[in-house]
């Protein structure tokens, strides 16, 4: 008798983006004429960059005939984009990756949800509150925690609550946590740690011989100085922490699928007595359950990299933050609490009038026809909360903080 | 302290095609000029069809524009291709299939690995021997199995031998299985079941509740007519079985990565006493930690469905099974036995003179400069065998197996 994993059966109902997807779609039911804007769900609407549609159309070319055909790649990444990332987002900024220490894959998702599987079931998981439900739905599913609990929380976790009062960059907690969860600049809430604040972090996952699984799939938006855009320019990092990027916002490939996972040879977990290398485990999880990233995705991936492609997403990441900028200035006419939008394209509202983070959903979709995301989808922390991004089309982000304004 | 998964450690060194690349490089080192053949890696060698390469480039230059740029798709798949799946794999061959039990992936092995993660850890499984190592390895990852035994089997599997008696089609075994990979067309034996072994199989699995996960990435190579190309082809199968199918041999689809899983509604799985919908857990395990495939890539499966690109396909499987043709017939004139190139891309041949498989690989190597698989690498029962693959160049083709004949 074929029995389940039955830690499923511990996560709430629906999915987040899942849950929206069906109130949007009930709503447009009962309104088929309502002009919806959706500052919703995190993804870009920017097309590619036209140096990326250029390498794909000539690497389809290069599939269509036999001498430049390309079957199976290595299940890490072709040495071509292995190379450009490590010049571009790392020996750029000072600091030494090698090759083999980066693992291309088809998305930050992906690796975010599958690095768990090389760490023990009894591994202590840190993960933020609020934050992108990936990390610990995927540790729910791995049987690291206990049910979840009448509060929202999961038994057997420690979560690092993100609160106006540490302007959502929580530090590191008094418990031992075994596999610590960061994302910085932080989705949902659009903070980002300092080099102060990591270097905390860094030392004590050095002190304790803990993970960080360091998400920085936002990279690309920060615009602060004293912001790092990886953890390895923390010294020592290198011996606490994975790093995981993805093209997705970098540079609007959500819908081609590319990002990298970094594991440093120095970083290593623990074997009863033994000191293995993660490098090593992560190496052997992708050769045997993954197959690369297709050859078109990943030539795509090298012309993020060249200066004409540089300079293009640029400018698209510039349309975004100006949104941000828009929203920012909008919502503080209105008197309205928010964070972030400084160095991440979300804006993390504080709800008004005591209303909790699905009644301003339900308010906004209802007075506004605008979208927006729950704080409550992100953890128990985000229920008097509510994300906006800046991924929108321009005109349309004005005009939904305009009707945002008179719905109030 | 971060603990790894101790399972890894019981995996043996190298996997398969990560030893035979190392030796083939050593060679390649001491022998610069040497012109090598390879019949190794399952690896297709002809182009994309003409029509993949259309569809690639018009979605290219839909991701190039605002209005027809595309983000995030389902984590389940385009409707577009969902359908043609729907249409073209099963509808036509009267197999009643929805678009909501199939799931879109970016390759079969892939969802082989990631297959176990919806079952409890307690399963018993059943794997093939000689299979596809992928089966057994992840279930070693995910800790269902004991160490592994001097006698090369792990301890806590139960093994399905292929031998020259069944024809490398094994039944049922007289112990309960909860989970039961079988491949067929078979890699690397090349047999295939017929309706009536199959029958048995799934006869087994609803008697016992258990789940087939049944891999038949190389259906497209069929050609007789009592072989079934769909597992669901057998009567109650929706009640018993898995499917994974792939894109990368059916249409060359090996470096574009685009592959699916079907999950019937009806099938069903055990958590404590009460009966959980399969359809429903891996729906929730690829939300969470999967993102989707490629548009572009999407696009491209949809066009292999379309009157052209079929035809176009057609007629690359027919240059490969012509090469199964050749290398059938080459052996067949050196007297050495062998099996599997009538329903498959793979000839299953029985090491001459006692050699050891490994034996052979270097024999071959050396002797005929032709790279190709060596038995032990796919279980201990292949020990005696050795892989040779129709995927290669026509000409190359048969100076390889000239080449052979010229060895021994």
């Amino acid at each position: 008798m074929a029995k389940i994993n039955a830690n499923y059966m511990k996560l709430p109902g629906s999915y987040l983006f899942v849950e929206i997807k069906k109130r949007v779609a009930q709503f447009r039911e009962k309104h088929p004429n309502a002009d919806i804007i959706s500052l919703g769900i995190g993804d870009v609407t920017q097309p590619l960059a036209p140096a990326v549609v250029k390498a794909m159309h000539q690497a389809a070319d290069e599939m269509a005939k036999a001498a430049t055909f390309r079957g199976y790649g290595p299940e890490q990444g072709y040495d071509f984009l292995l190379k450009a990332v490590v010049k571009g987002d790392y020996l750029a900024r000072g600091i030494k990756i090698s090759e083999d220490e980066v693992f291309i894959s088809d998305g930050a998702k992906c690796d975010v949800g599958n690095i768990q599987e090389i760490f023990a079931k009894g591994c202590a998981v840190a993960v933020p509150d609020p934050v992108y439900p990936v990390y610990l739905d995927t540790n729910v599913m791995a049987g690291r925690t206990g049910e979840l609990k009448k509060n929202g929380y999961f038994a057997g976790i420690i979560y690092l609550k993100g609160t106006a009062e540490n302007n959502f960059c929580p530090g590191p907690p008094s418990e031992k946590a075994d596999l610590i969860y960061l994302c910085s600049p932080n989705n949902p809430t659009g903070a980002a740690f300092s080099k102060k604040q990591l270097k905390k972090w860094v030392d004590y996952a050095r002190k304790n011989e803990s993970v960080i699984i360091y998400d920085s799939a936002y990279e690309a938006y920060i615009t602060e100085p004293d912001i790092p855009h990886s953890i390895y320019e923390i010294p020592g990092a290198q011996e606490a922490a994975i790093e995981i990027r993805s093209l997705s916002k970098t540079a609007g490939f959500t819908g081609v699928r590319c990002g990298y996972t970094v594991v440093p040879q120095k970083l290593i977990g623990r074997a009863d007595g033994d000191k293995i290398k993660l490098n090593t485990l992560w190496n052997r999880r992708q050769s045997t359950k993954f197959n690369g990233v297709s050859y078109i995705t990943q030539k795509a991936a090298e012309a993020v990299y060249s200066e004409e492609g540089r300079a293009q997403i640029k400018q698209v990441i510039d349309y975004y933050m100006e949104n941000a900028r828009v929203i920012c200035s909008g919502f503080a006419k209105l008197d309205l609490k928010m964070y972030g939008g400084v160095n991440a394209p979300y804006i993390w509202l504080k709800t008004p009038k005591g209303m909790s983070s699905w009644e301003m959903f339900d308010h906004l979709l209802a007075k506004a026809h605008v979208v927006g995301t729950p704080g409550a989808g992100f953890g128990p922390a985000g229920k008097d909360y509510f994300r906006l991004t800046a991924f929108g089309d321009a005109e349309r982000t004005k005009e939904a903080i305009e009707r945002i304004g008179k719905s109030f």
